[in-house]
């Protein structure tokens, strides 16, 4: 069972994520982003690779695509919070952003 | 250029893709349709094909994915509204989905 960030793993953890360009809504625990890329076949080829990181995971992402930007929210559905898989799976999509 | 669909492209495309279950939104121009697969291999599996398909047309979706479902809409941003462009994404979409 995932669990949900610790009081700690947000003063170090989540405040990592958020200093390289994460944000929190203001209406639930989650963390967002929008990347952006030169075009769709960028835009896309950054979400195919992210998908598969995320299936393997099994920790998926809600997020939408136009064109050459990729908006992304991660939260954690089982307990309604941001877990330890959130931070994982911004931390590979940042990687993968900057590849 | 493309053209906004003419008035009998509406009564005849448009209606067809709309008894597909396409809709259309009251605040713009477009369709939009939501897919359900199985889990998310086969939801990104669909949207894998059709962002090719996509990128061969020169015509993107807007779009949104959360682990099996797929939420699409179409227009076309050059004139502001639905052409025959979008028609033609939608009926490739449907195809792919009944794959």
């Amino acid at each position: 069972m995932t669990d949900a960030l610790t009081a700690d793993e947000r003063k170090t953890d989540l405040q990592d994520v958020l200093a390289n360009g994460w944000s929190q809504p203001s209406d639930r625990d989650a963390i967002t982003k929008t990347y952006k890329f030169r075009n769709f076949i960028e835009a896309f080829g950054f979400m195919t690779r992210a998908a598969i990181h995320a299936e393997k995971l099994n920790h998926h992402p809600e997020w939408s695509n136009v064109y050459n930007k990729v908006e992304v929210t991660l939260t954690t559905h089982d307990v309604d919070a941001l877990s330890l898989l959130d931070i994982k799976l911004a931390r590979i999509m940042d990687r993968l952003h900057e590849d």
